[in-house]
């Protein structure tokens, strides 16, 4: 196809959800092909079409704010959609960061010389279509695109409706970028103008739609996780907990409670509950608190933090499940380090979970009983980051134990395939 | 718990699929912390008890079988369903076999000293719970019951119900063994005697299950993979295809097909359509037809292929799509390598295809191109099997990308966890 075809393939068509996956799939086939250079060429296109059309994405994203307003959605979530020159500066960066990344496709996994002579070789292919569905966050189109892409996918996008004008203009501007690379468009798509039908057509696209990435809120993920027929990975939110053993050192104790809680109290791997071994609680539970509050932390405890510490809200059942994502926290005295893990057993969402300790037994009990995604001895669970991991990019951190556990980067977004090369073997 | 006790707990509980899925995930923790002596322990006190306990189970398979009969199941199924002396060894026979195999748990995958000084590593850690559902063969729950126990799981059966007293008393047989080395019986589950409930129990049961794999006829795994809302290891059917490219030798050619279709025609890596590219077809089709026939094979060929040998039945649409796991055949001449492949992306089951041909250029496309689990240049399709890989055992052939792809090894009955051991690091 020429250049000219490409873009005019660009242009926006009235069909149906399934014929964007099919053309998807088609498109996947070519984006399999490309090589690490070509991709980087793309990219570094789109990063920069991103900066020229500036003005034309927070035009259309200046017509999702005002949708937004009057539709009377919150303030954070408002934020969260807006686009200005920076952040577009910032969504450019983030592209280009990618384009750097090494490219997992054509890995070799492992390989051997079968009995008989044949080589074999597992290397890492492409998923071939990766779908995505999100909420209102427009920088998470071009995110998960770029990913997609240097992971050598196709993708279909379906973000959330009050994002529709931003991500109709962002899918635009990225699809032009490849049509002018001579890379087929298709291999972007959005079904956002079907509204829950592109949804459920990503949701029920078997043998179109490769993997399916729910990114959002616990209830988004959970329809997805429900509703799919095709293959999902779940990415999950963090109710993530600190054991403080009867033998942590006061000083690892407060700074990892409070860096865990205070640094980024936003985000999944947050702390939100600290569990305190009651030998300890004489000595460690007052500090800890203090210097919570310090950071105008509210520390949601049972009677024994209550008795040991003052402005304590009382802590509800309701409180060990919650994550609160916000300067709260709770505490919680328990008899034992397996009491402690009890507790975890019974509330944790399996993302992250740390204990302080100086008791070598202790921490390897927890570090090899406790299941979740992560495990820290001594150590704050703000590390669980794709980044932190060195990454250098995040799909989302997976909190499912079928192909990705934990931070997910380029290689968690591609999958395997067998490779035999013979000379006439037949099996005996 | 005593020895005694244990026993106790072997016997049949009267109470809900959703109490069984909750005490293996319970008994989960204890089989993940066995060592791999204790483990080996255990298969070989299975495999002792299969062959003394061989009586009460023939006894127990003769009701099935009688059963069987009246219901006027096939003879195929009821040959699949007997059990008796040699097959029994040949099962305990397994299970030691699984028993000699590397424990996959504990495995580091990689590792690195974080940035912070942080020492962290991937380690391959069990599912917890697998699932298992399956067709009327005793001999699988056997099987899956000693793999996913060497993998570190608990697991939690529901076969067919034509093999319900046979499942019954070898799950009795297995739990026994498992007490009578202090390890919780209720590792081992069935959930056959709740009928569909037990099955749905499985597929629906998020937070007990980790994994769930079907395992059988391509209408019970599409059932399994739309209705459950676990993960699930769709293991597939083999569609499979064979392209003789222009250049392919006489006697690979020959000598692969017939080996891929003879050899074992009944599995799902035998193959069932021949794709000859038309430059070839005078020098190759009628060889090749002539060989399969002399084994038995009924060839079912378009046009081309009628006109070029004798004895050729006429291929239909149809054929093109069917796993004939017989002694027939498709063969259909094509204008080219890419129509070949066209062919294969319209009929494929991504399980296996294989080219033959002298060209490298031809070769290495076809094995970039084919998106199949495993691909092959001039060998034999019935090469994708886990012992031929080498892995020892085989949970069956993923034909999806996700998680595993190809034969699937103990280590795919695995997930991993990141573990992060540091001295008071906090994030910056």
């Amino acid at each position: 196809m020429t250049a000219d075809a490409l873009l005019a393939s660009v242009t926006t068509q009235t069909d149906t959800p399934e014929d964007r996956l099919r053309r998807a799939k088609t498109a996947s086939r070519a984006i399999a092909r490309l090589t690490s250079d070509e991709k980087a060429a793309v990219l570094h296109a789109i990063a920069d079409a991103l900066v020229s059309d500036a003005e034309r994405i927070i035009a259309a994203n200046a017509d999702d704010l005002r949708r937004g307003e009057t539709d009377g959605i919150g303030a954070s979530l408002l934020d969260r959609l807006r686009l200005d020159g920076a952040r577009i500066d910032g969504l450019a960066g983030a592209v280009r960061q990618v384009a750097s990344l090494p490219d997992p496709v054509g890995e070799l996994v492992r390989g051997q010389r079968m009995y008989n002579g044949v080589m074999l070789e597992q290397r890492r292919v492409p998923f071939g279509v990766v779908g995505a569905i999100y909420e209102a966050r427009p920088n998470v189109t071009v995110d998960i695109a770029a990913i997609a892409l240097q992971a050598g996918n196709a993708v279909v996008l379906r973000g959330g409706s009050a994002a529709r004008s931003s991500n109709e203009v962002l899918v635009d501007v990225m699809r032009r970028s490849l049509a002018a690379h001579g890379v087929d468009a298709e291999a972007i798509q959005t079904v956002d103008d079907f509204g829950r039908d592109g949804a459920r057509a990503l949701m029920h696209g078997r043998g179109l739609v490769d993997v399916l990435v729910p990114r959002g809120s616990a209830g988004l993920i959970e329809t997805v996780v429900t509703e799919s027929t095709v293959p999902v990975i779940e990415t999950g939110a963090g109710n993530v907990h600190i054991v403080l053993d009867a033998s942590a050192p006061d000083d690892w104790a407060r700074d990892i409670v409070v860096n865990a809680k205070v640094q980024r109290p936003s985000v999944c791997n947050a702390a939100e509950t600290v569990l305190v071994v009651r030998e300890g609680a004489a000595r460690l539970v007052a500090p800890v608190v203090e210097a919570l509050q310090r950071e105008g932390v509210t520390v949601h405890g049972d009677e024994a933090v209550a008795s040991l510490a003052g402005g304590v809200v009382p802590a509800t059942e309701e409180d060990w499940a919650t994550e609160y994502l916000s300067l709260d926290i709770a505490m919680r005295v328990v008899d034992s380090l397996d009491d402690a893990m009890e507790h975890i057993r019974a509330y944790s969402t399996g993302h992250t979970e740390s204990i302080v300790t100086a008791d070598v037994r202790n921490a390897e009990r927890f570090l090899a009983e406790v299941d979740s995604a992560a495990v820290f001895a001594n150590a704050s669970t703000r590390f669980t980051d794709g980044g932190e991991f060195g990454f250098g990019a995040e799909v989302g951190i997976s909190t499912q134990k079928l192909h990705a556990r934990g931070p997910m980067g380029l290689p968690e977004l591609t999958s395997t395939k067998w490779v035999g090369r013979g000379s006439g073997q037949v099996r005996g």
